[in-house]
């Protein structure tokens, strides 16, 4: 395989991006701005090599703990559990949340498997046993494998004595919420419930 | 800046890609394939490095002559002048054209400041002078700039007792070759006309 060939194979892998995108970018790339491919492959090298987790709410992080888990000011009473960084970073950038996050890793999915064990639920129930926390606000996406994710959540909090709420449902169903408008997701943030 | 931001920033360098697609994109390599990531930055880097441009017709290529000039079955009398590299290979999946090519820098623009000797005319004019080829079949683009470089070229052609031909209209008008449907360039290279 040619050296054009295996970068457009290497971009195919993208999400969002098939045969003819990729191709299109390669050729740009090499064409016009080889400066661009340069600082792409630098990016991606860095960001591999240093991005890892937060060991409080698994969000991406350089360091240790996250700017947010490290910022002593917000409501550490308020905790906001998400499937994913890129959803956590939704919420943030709403401007409407003062409290700390929890990043799951995806949501419950019977048929494929995925278990309580294998989005961390067990990581999230000891990280609410801080005494501190006393509301748990499950942000999971509302398709039904996220509604599913945060009814088995409210269950399992509810056990341990403590109160959770979910979004309202100004969110509009069966949406990921890294996709829904910021407005949507404040109001929303606004009006959430008791499960 | 943090490491995913810079990342996204290179991301949205990429032709189409904005600021959303960006940081889609950079949580689903951190977040599920940094594999793909590695092999991304590793292709980007090898092709920089070694894809230069032929030294006979300039599409891009890893050596001094491309696999199509280096092929002596081809029919030396018919040259195809392409705008780039992608032009050039949209022509040859065609299946539909055995002759050479020779690939301009894009195309004239007087407005743009881009000029015939900015986009490879004297070259092409060396090209054209070897006493075998017979046709050359300017494969620009039908946009107004597309034709215009056509046009430029056939007279420059014409004065040298050069005969070009020009692809059928069958092209859509106000397209680029490169997003046209091959039985539609197929279709349009068999009903070329004299200029
Ligand atoms: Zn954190
Ligand atoms: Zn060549």
């Amino acid at each position: 395989m040619s050296a054009l060939e295996q970068l457009i194979e290497a971009l195919r892998r993208l999400p969002g991006i098939g045969q003819k995108s990729a191709q299109r970018m390669a050729y740009h790339l090499l064409q016009h701005d080889r400066a661009g491919a340069q600082q792409l492959a630098q990016a991606l090298q860095h960001a591999s090599a240093v991005v890892g987790h937060c060991q409080r709410c698994h969000t991406f992080s350089e360091h240790a703990l996250c700017p947010i888990c490290s910022n002593a000011a917000r409501d550490a009473r308020l905790l906001c559990v998400v499937e994913s960084p890129a959803d956590q970073a939704a919420m943030e950038r709403t401007g409407s949340y003062a409290g700390y996050y929890f990043v799951l890793q995806g949501r419950l999915s019977p048929l494929d498997g995925v278990r309580p064990q294998d989005i961390g639920v067990r990581e999230l129930l000891e990280r609410v046993s801080d005494g501190v926390v006393d509301e748990v606000i499950l942000a999971t996406s509302f398709t039904a494998e996220g509604e599913a994710t945060a009814h088995v959540l409210a269950e399992l909090l509810k056990n341990r004595g403590l109160r959770s709420t979910r979004l309202a449902r100004g969110v509009p169903v069966g949406s990921e919420l890294e996709y829904v408008d910021l407005g949507t997701i404040a109001h929303a943030l606004v009006d959430r419930r008791a499960t």
